[in-house]
Parts: structure tokens; C-alpha cells; sequence
């Protein structure tokens, strides 16, 4: 029995009648306005190459850790879904698993944006549903061969203004080079400096890699002064390629200030394999702490993604590699661990931290605190398990008391699903819209101001944040 | 003055007009389901026994910890409530003590309890007061006196289909099983293994637990090896007398796996009084992983409630014993602590771990995250004090975006209080039905879906994940 | 272009038609109930003496660390706004600072206080803007120049019954004494006892702290007894002076009962710089289980405000001194570390012990669990960060299911801004109307008790809890 696809215009706007009218008024504001996206994980030579999307299993489904998870929890093994190191699965029966599964889907974040792409972006006018798997694989498959349906299309019909993906510190930035000279092609395709695999000792290869960093861009010397002259260099040639943010996916963000002979013993034991616990512990956030310093040295915005076990479960993980979906979150504190950081470098307006979290209890405890005092600090959007309609509410609610308005990021996708980039981002507008409506209506802002806020949060605030 | 009991049909739905009618309708789905209780304290004895009902203070007063800690809050001695060691209160004082405290109970879970109770279940149509308590004491009496209202003919009326008890592993289960033989009795009584008192060491008496459980299961050997058997015996012979799960009220849900050297190792000192605490924790932590391996060969379902610091005020614990108000909530980790189990048995589909916290900020941050992937991991129902409209909301908000509907255990009533099951499972179902109706006024999930979900909830999500 | 400040009568309360019908008939029963602020940190001399006050700036911005924070975090330097220890900005700049920021306090508490004391208290009927600053600066000062605006003429315009200052224990409260014996004055203006200085080894001057106390106050003697009867004997010069309460501004609550030889070692230790950080925080723990104990002893209710990092960025306090912004909150925990007093003197009914966080996560998990049991443990309001509607409506809801209306303390309004003291009673009395409205909305409790608790809410359980 089909169902035609419910994409109602009020959707996640206040149930309230008069909250949603004043709502569906902010919405409308800032509907058009183009996207930024300033954090996220989209190729840069899909788009340069303007790489046809592949069949629909393999854009929606198995790529996405989110939805691979969740149909993982109900039993369907992995190898079903995903490519394992021995095999790839049929993505016609990817599609199958998908749509059997469709129901566990039902209020979650990530059912919500695939809808809105079935809807706004496949054209499909029937829901997913077990029953007619074949003709949505097939109606998708249809819409991806057109030859309008390509990235470089999308990206202009998806109104993306600027697009930030993100690095390793070694690669070339190739196509975003080639993007930036090609006068055929107007948005803005900004490459991330990403440095973990060179930091995080306990990371595959981390001594391997940071051989590669040293040889690539260590002015031809050794060691720990080479090592840092190597990362400096390669943030530089970021910059000189139109970065404008690193980003740190760190265990927490300690931070501590070793004196340079200290840190050197530290990566040299590190570099024999005799490090100990507490000297990666200190090491990584020795480094995290020289981060920051380069960043208020060369300008990149640095933001922090703490607070994830990663790959929790082994077996999986082995077999099946990272961003497999079992990445738990757990409890981050941010006071005491930024103290040396904010001590030498909080107060330079030109300094932007930008700190994330999976852990909600630090909104109002910490992060709107230290985003209300000093001006180096900003609150990342929610993230993650986080980047959901009922999270970003209670985001809203956790942290403007203390902190207002401008001192928070602007919306992150975060995304390696380009097609769900236009749904990310049209909730985020709709929740940002919903919590203003519910100010007005209570009459704690002004109609008015909600007018401007809501443009100054979906427009300028990533704009102001991210220096673009 | 005497006000009326006020029982709206409308309790605890959504203020917003819209959303209560959808909220409406959604409970008139589910309001004559029968009440599915796999996770209780009642006492299997007294269903068997179709013991009469004592008095309304024994009844509905001393006996439960929700109801006496609020009053002794107030400044009321608890031996006005709560028989001691060496003296018993009068029940119609204490009843009197309960209707003078009435007014503490506002907004509380219990007042909410007690309330609906006394209008549906005692028939009383005058709230409780202190000028009317004896006549409030009169008419309950007069109730519990008639011959309907014993636990049998209450166990057809409140359309109960499966009570599960919590029962010490010695116990014969001889209720239990003279129920299940009695072609009269039309319930299913079934009992849960929860064996804390054998595993915990600090326990009153944990070595002559032990001595009493090798002695009774352990086939005639001695030492760790046969306390492993007998452990692995009784939780036989319960699955043979109908339970289907094992309950763990432990401190942390910290697991950890050691050989069976180590271990025996560390029991010979706990049983000759030598363990440090150290020993201590890392006996508990490996003998909950040895219970989620019996947990994978047996079948039996695995319940951890743990973070409840027990007997807080250790005077009231001398004179009154455990259970009486004082266990007090603390902190704990999920995402670190459970790993080893779910390194090694978090994949199989039929092992069903459901995880229970006090801690809210595990919701978003913990529970759903692991619930989300692993399909051994269920979500418990808030527990204790968040079994309550506001936290039960929030609870949702804080899972669905992650983990959606599929990964939650279904109501559970954990109580001792036979009369209150009906209203607190009424209260969850339209607690349910509200959320849901928010999710439809905010066009999130369809009216129709949310009609299958609401019976899904109630009905088929306790059977599928105790196995019923 | 300048715009009418919009204070609209229905502010705070809910959006929905029928809820906000029932909160503001709440409402409307305790709008005209006088103040009763049991704790705060005005100077009971600029009563006394009736100072007038200073320019807009120097009453409204300069020493307000909520305001000039948030100033401060969008990049305006700390010395545009407040006095250094080298040099004082000038007022009318600052002013325009001020007004230049006006829009960053959108949305939080600050600019909701202070939007609404312009409106009610200086009459201003034009929105602050930058280009109208010197208009608005105009008409503050203006009216400061009123002769009927001065401390005791405001103080009887705000209906304020009883005002609790906080001083050190070594002050004499002559302004105290003169206020009491001053038959032209009506209102109550009480002291508090605050030892911070006397018990904090790390703060500023501990022992010379010590010294000057032991010196005025101990009877002559020396070391760790003498300490203690001089605290002791402080205490009684505070109750004799109508002082009802001692407030300790800990790091963490820890306590601990040391005998009396083990406190005397760790104190000489302290005394001559020797102590250990663990000694320390043993003392500390212990010093605070003193206080409990001389609060059983003397009468005096006993309010605990932990979990500050004080000073968090170490150079902005160096030049500008404590209090200016950068105190963040971390997570504390109360469970474990209150047990020794709870232990103790937890059932004594006389003893009143409050408990105030900004670590949201204790409302549900701990501190209404404790407050639901102990008689001597109430819930103190909403703290610091979390005195904004938002945050006092989740206090509520985490509360109340647990520990009802009765454990409350009641609004505290915790400030130093003396205009602004009807502005945050008013918000707190608009917020639990709207909370008690839902609740009457969802037919949770009766729209008559609604009534009766607002007024116990708001007058009945300060007096009550703060002995008045």
C-alpha cells in the first residue's frame, strides 16, 4: 500500500497557531538565501571532476554512518549494507535492506533529511516503503543518470555559496586549485586542515605519517623543530590555497603548555614506541595547545570535535574500517581542560575557537559561559547525534540566557552526503525560526529583531565566524 | 472543605488544542491494551494466595519509599510511617500523617499515582485532606474488605497479561509455579532472576550467600568454579519455571573480563575477607560480564539499573532497613564501562541488553548512541525518578533523533504497588501519545505512522524485546 | 531610528491561548506581594546612608559582570568598561559601549532585567540604541538626580519586605545596627555570614585573614581552637545582629569529619605554607562540616554555591580584579560529598541546608532526590547562569515530579544591582505562573491549588526556609 511523500511547508515549525505564524514569517526571510556550509566532508574532486553520482544504494545508503547503524541495530549484519575488506554487497539488495527498514527511521534526524531528498531532490512522490523498493531504486537511478543530475549542477541548484571540506595536511588541494581557476564554475570550494593522523599518537601509522609530514615540509631538518616547522608550513600552504579553518577531531580538548625541550623528549619517546599513557595524554595536548597558537600565527579559525570513542566496537571496526557507526559519545569537560589555551590567547578578537560537543550538558554549564566572556570563543552548532530538530531547541534554550545570539557558529552540515546538504540546512533554518517565533511570542525579543536575528544566524554568523 | 477528585480524561495531554486531539485519538488506540509488566516487585506469594489486601496506610503508605521519603521530607519521624525494628505505627495515624502531607505531593509522580488510583481503583470522589482522613480511611477500607478486591480478581480487572516479579535466585519459585498450573488463573506471573546479593560483595551477608548457593546449585564442588555453576544452574532452573530475564541492580555498569584464574584468584579473597576495593570492583565488573555470557547461552534477557547510591543516611538504614527513601542517584558512564561486553557479544541479535539509567545526560549522549548500533542494546524505560510526565518526555526527545522507536524497551512499572500498575501504565500511554501527537502537529512522522507506532510502544515492543 | 521599548504585560508567559489565560491569573495573585530577598550582594551602607546613585554607567554597566562579559566577548576591551587598578574609564563612553552592544543581549536574562528597569524603573520609553545614547544616558541621569531616586525611597517603591546582604565576617554591620535602629526606616535589611576568606586556603590572604580573625575574635587563644571559637563567636555577633543565614562559596561541596587533632595538624600545616593540595582539600571538606555543625548548633541556614572556577583567565583578573566575567561553571557532584553532613545532621528538621548549581545535571539526578528525603535539604533557585526563564522552567520540570513545590527556597535574586531587583522578582514570579499553568493546562494539578501554591511559592517559602 503506497503513501504519497507528506513534505508539509510547516514542517518542524511550533504546533502553537500563533507561534507558527510568526515562525512561518522568519522562515520565509531566509529561505532563499544561499548556503554555507564551513564544516564538512564533501570530496572537492567529485566536484572538479563533476563525477556522476553512483546508483542509489551506494550515494544514500552505504556510505552513511547513520544509516547503516540504525538498520545494523535491528540485525541486518553489516556485510549487507556496507563493503568490508573481502567483499561489496549487491546495491540492489543495499536498496532492499533500506526500505525494509525504513520504519525504524521514523522520527529520527536521519529520516527526516532523507525524506525531504526523496521528496525535493529524487522527485519522488511515493514513500519508501518495503513494497516498492524496485521502483524507487529505479526511479533514483533514472534521476541520477540525467545529465543535469551532477554535481556541479546540484551544487549551483542548491544554491551553495561556499562549500569547506576537509583535509589531511599532506594532500595537494588539487582540485580545489583547479576549481578556484575555473572560470566556469562560481561557488567558493575551500579545503580544511585537518592534522589528526599527525597528532594523535595512538593513530594508525602516526609515525609513518609524521615521517611523510617531516620529509614533505620540514625544511630538510629532524625531529620535533622539524615536526612543527612541517606543520606550520603545510597550515601556510592552506591558507595560500583559500583555507580558513583547521578542525581537531581530539579525545577531549585538553590543552597544556610544555616548554620546547620537554615537548621534544615527549615526540621522541612517542617516536620509539616508549611513550606512556600520561606522555600521549601530554603530548596531544601540548599539541592542541600549538594548534591554537598557529591559528592565532597564521588565522585559521580552529575548531574542536572532542568527546567520541572511537570505533567502540573492534570487531566491526577491523573489519569493516572508521566511520562505521559505532563512534559513542561520552561525558567532555571543557573548563579546566581550555584554561592554557584561553589563558595566553583568549582575548585576541582575531583568534576564533569554535568548540563543539556531543556532550549537551556543557551548553549551559560551560561552552555559553566561556562564549560570554571571552571573545575568542564561539559555540559550534550542535553536532552530531546533536544535529537534530528537538537537540538544536535545546541547544537554543541551554546557551542564549547566557549567551546571546552572536556568539554561535552558524549552522555546520558536517556532512559527506552532498544531496542531504539542502535538507541540513533547511532544518536548521526552521528550528532557528521555531525558537525565535516561541521568543517573540512570549515577548522577549521583538518581531523585528527576530527579523534580523534570524538572517544574522543563517547568514552573517557563519559568514563573521568563519572569516569568509 | 471537601473538593471533588478532578480525574480529567485530558490528564497529561498536550495543552495546545491541535495536538491534543491528535494526542486523543492516538490514546483511544492503546487505552484498552493490556498492561504488559515485564520488570516489577510484586510478591507472586500474594497473587497465589489471593491474599487480602491489608489496610489503607499498610496498603498504599508505609510499604512504599516514593510516598514515605516526601513526608519525611516535611519533618515527620520516619516511625510514624514505617514499622522500625522495635516498634510499628498505628495505621490510621500513619494515615492521617499521609492525608495531612497530601498537599507535598503536587506535581509529583506519585501524587499523580495515588490520585488516579484513588478515583478508579477505591472509587473515592473527595480528594484526600486532613479533615477527611478517616473518612478517606473508612471508604478504602470498606474497598478492601469486599471480596472483589483481592490481588486476583484486581489482576483480570486491571487487564494485566504478564507480570513479571523479582525474585532472589534460591527461591523455589513455588508461587510461581502453582500459578502457571492453575487452570483458574489466566495471567501469566513469570519470575526474573536478580542475583545482586550473590555477586555484590559489600552485600549483607554476601558469603553466606555464596556458601547457601554452592551449597543448594553448585553439583557438590567448592571454590569459584562452583559458584559459576550454581549461578549457571539457577538461572536454568528459572528459565524452566518461565522467567525471561535477569535483573542487575548493580553500583556501576562497569564489565570486565578476566580468565578464570584471575578471577578465582580475586574470589578467595573476597571470601576470606582479604579483597581490596579494588578487588572488589573488579570482581563486580567481571562476574556482570559472566552474567552477559550466561546471558547469550541461556536466553535470559539482561536488565542493568545501576547509579543509585543505596542508603544514603545509614541511621535510618539501621532502624528501617533498605528500600525506605534514601538511595540517592550519581553520575555514570555507559559508553567506557560496557564495552567489554559489547566487544564480545554486542552484535549477537538474540542477547538483549536493556540499559536503565537515573542519569538523564546519558539519554543523548550514551544510551541511544549504543542503542543505535548495537542490536543487543535496548533502551529501558526511565526508571525510578524519571518515571514521571516530564522526564518521560524528555527522555524521548533526548533518544528518538538518534535511535528512533524500535530501540525502547516499552513501559516498564517497577513496582511493588499492586493498585498503582494501572495508572502508571495509563499515565505512560498517554505520556507516549503525547509525544507522538508533537511529532504529527510539527509534521515529523504521519498521523497514520504514529497511530502504529503508539500500539507498537505499548504493546509490541515489551513482548519483542523480553521475548514474551 | 529609534523604537518603543516594548514591555508587554503577558512577557514570560506561555504562548498558547488557555495556558497563558491561567498564568496570568496566577500571576495577577502575587504581582503585588512585596520582595523577599533572602540573598544578595547589595552594600547595606549605601542604604544606611542613603547614597545617591552614580551616572547610568557606573550604576548599570561598570559593576555588572553579566553586562560588561558579554560586552567584553564581542571583542570591546575590559578597560573601555570598568575600572583597572591604573585607570577608570570614562562614563559616557562607556555608556555608548554599552548602548553599541545593546543587541548582543537579545535573548538573555541581562537584557530582559535591564530592558525591563528601563521601562518600570527610569521611565525610558525608547528602545537603547547607539544613536540615541546620549538621549537615554541624559534621561538616567536625570532621573538619578531625582531626589526621591535614592536607596530608601526606591526601597520602599519596590515593595521590598526583607533584604539580605552578604559580608564578611569580620565586619562590624554598623550600617546593620543603624538601619534597625532607624525608626524612619521600615524595610528589614539583614547580614550574612560569609567565611570564604577565613576557610579557602587558596584565597587571598588566608593567613593573615586568620590571624586578624583570631586576633578580634578568639578569646585570647591560639591555633586551630581558637580558629574555631572565633568562627563560632563571629557567627553569634551575626545572629545577634538579625543574621539568618551563612553562605559558602566553595569550590566543590565536599565534606569531612576529621577529629579535632587531625584538623589542628592540617591547619598548622596550611598556616605555615606547608600544605599539601590534598591536605588542603581535607581541611576545606572539613571546615565546611564545621559550619553545618555550628549551623545546627546557632540556627543559622546554611546555603552552599560550588562549582565556580573563579578568575578562569588569570590576566583580565591581575588588572581588573574578581568578579569581572570569567567565572565558569564545571560539573560537581553532591551525592558522596554532602554525605557526612547528611549523615550527621541530615534529619534534624531545624537545620536548613540549601543547595544551589550550575551544573543542571544535579536538579534531576541529585538534588531533588536528596531534598525529597532529608528535612534539611532544600533546592535552592536557579543559579547565576540559570536565573533566566528558560533555565528556571527546566529547574522545574526537573524537580518537581520528584521533590514537589514544598522544598523549594524560593527566588533568591543573588545580585548586586540594586534597580534591578524588581525586574528579576517579577521574572521569577511570571516563570512559575507559567510553569504552575501548564501544569493546570495538562490537568496535572487544580486550577485552586495552582493559586494557593503560586503564593507559597512565592512569599510563604522563602520565609519558611530562611527562617523569617
Amino acid at each position: 500500500m503506497s503513501q504519497p511523500i507528506a513534505i508539509s511547508p510547516d514542517r518542524l515549525l511550533p504546533a502553537d497557531p500563533g507561534t507558527r505564524r510568526i515562525a512561518r514569517d522568519l522562515l520565509q526571510r531566509v529561505q532563499d538565501l544561499p548556503i554555507i556550509s564551513p564544516h564538512g566532508h564533501v570530496d572537492a574532486a567529485v566536484i572538479e571532476h563533476n563525477t556522476p553520482f553512483p546508483d542509489p544504494a551506494a550515494l544514500l545508503v552505504s556510505p552513511d554512518h547513520y544509516v547503516t547503524r540504525l538498520i545494523h541495530s535491528s540485525g541486518v549484519p553489516m556485510d549487507r549494507m556496507r563493503a568490508s575488506k573481502v567483499a561489496e554487497p549487491d546495491s540492489r539488495d543495499v536498496w532492499h535492506q533500506f526500505c525494509k527498514a525504513w520504519p525504524l527511521f521514523d522520527g529520527t534526524a536521519s529520516g527526516y533529511w532523507l525524506r525531504t531528498q526523496f521528496s525535493s531532490v529524487f522527485g519522488l512522490e511515493t514513500e519508501i516503503s518495503a513494497e516498492t523498493a524496485d521502483a524507487s531504486y529505479d526511479a533514483i537511478s533514472a534521476k541520477l543518470a540525467e545529465p543535469g543530475f551532477r554535481p556541479r549542477q546540484l551544487f549551483k541548484d542548491f544554491n551553495i555559496d561556499v562549500l569547506a571540506t576537509t583535509d589531511d595536511p599532506l594532500d595537494t588541494l588539487a582540485s580545489h586549485e583547479a576549481l578556484a581557476q575555473d572560470a566556469t564554475f562560481h561557488g567558493r570550494v575551500l579545503p580544511t586542515f585537518r592534522p589528526d593522523a599527525y597528532l594523535n599518537i595512538d593513530s594508525k601509522d602516526w609515525s609513518e605519517n609524521v615521517d611523510r609530514l617531516i620529509a614533505t615540509a620540514g625544511d630538510g631538518g629532524t625531529g620535533y623543530g622539524a615536526y612543527i616547522t612541517a606543520l606550520e608550513n603545510r597550515r601556510r600552504y592552506f591558507v595560500e590555497r583559500g583555507a580558513v579553518s583547521a578542525d581537531h577531531g581530539v579525545r577531549t580538548p585538553a590543552t597544556l603548555k610544555l616548554d620546547a625541550a620537554d615537548a621534544a623528549r615527549l615526540f621522541e619517546r612517542a617516536r620509539s614506541g616508549q611513550a606512556t599513557a600520561q606522555d600521549r595524554n601530554d603530548f596531544e595536548a601540548h599539541m592542541l595547545y600549538q594548534m591554537a597558537r598557529m591559528s592565532v600565527e597564521d588565522g585559521l579559525v580552529m575548531t574542536i570535535h572532542p568527546g567520541s570513542y572511537r570505533n567502540h566496537h573492534e570487531p566491526t571496526f577491523n573489519t569493516f574500517g572508521a566511520d562505521t557507526g559505532h563512534d559513542i559519545p561520552f561525558a567532555v569537560n571543557y573548563t579546566e581542560a581550555l584554561r592554557p589555551v584561553l589563558q595566553d590567547f583568549g582575548t585576541i578578537n582575531d583568534f576564533h575557537l569554535v568548540l563543539f560537543t556531543m556532550d549537551e550538558t556543557v551548553f549551559s554549564r560551560e561552552l555559553a559561559p566561556l562564549a560570554g566572556f571571552y571573545p575568542s570563543v564561539y559555540l559550534g552548532a550542535p553536532w552530531w547525534f546533536l544535529d537534530a530538530p528537538d537537540a538544536m531547541l535545546r541547544f537554543r534554550s541551554a546557551v542564549t540566557e547566557t549567551a546571546g545570539f552572536s556568539r554561535s557558529s552558524g549552522f555546520i552540515d558536517d556532512t559527506r552526503a552532498f544531496c542531504s546538504i539542502p535538507a541540513r540546512h533547511d532544518a536548521s533554518r526552521r528550528i532557528e525560526s521555531a525558537f525565535l517565533a516561541r521568543l517573540v511570542a512570549e515577548h522577549r525579543i521583538s518581531e523585528e529583531r527576530a527579523h534580523e536575528l534570524i538572517v544574522d544566524l543563517v547568514d552573517d554568523s557563519p559568514r563573521r565566524v568563519f572569516k569568509l
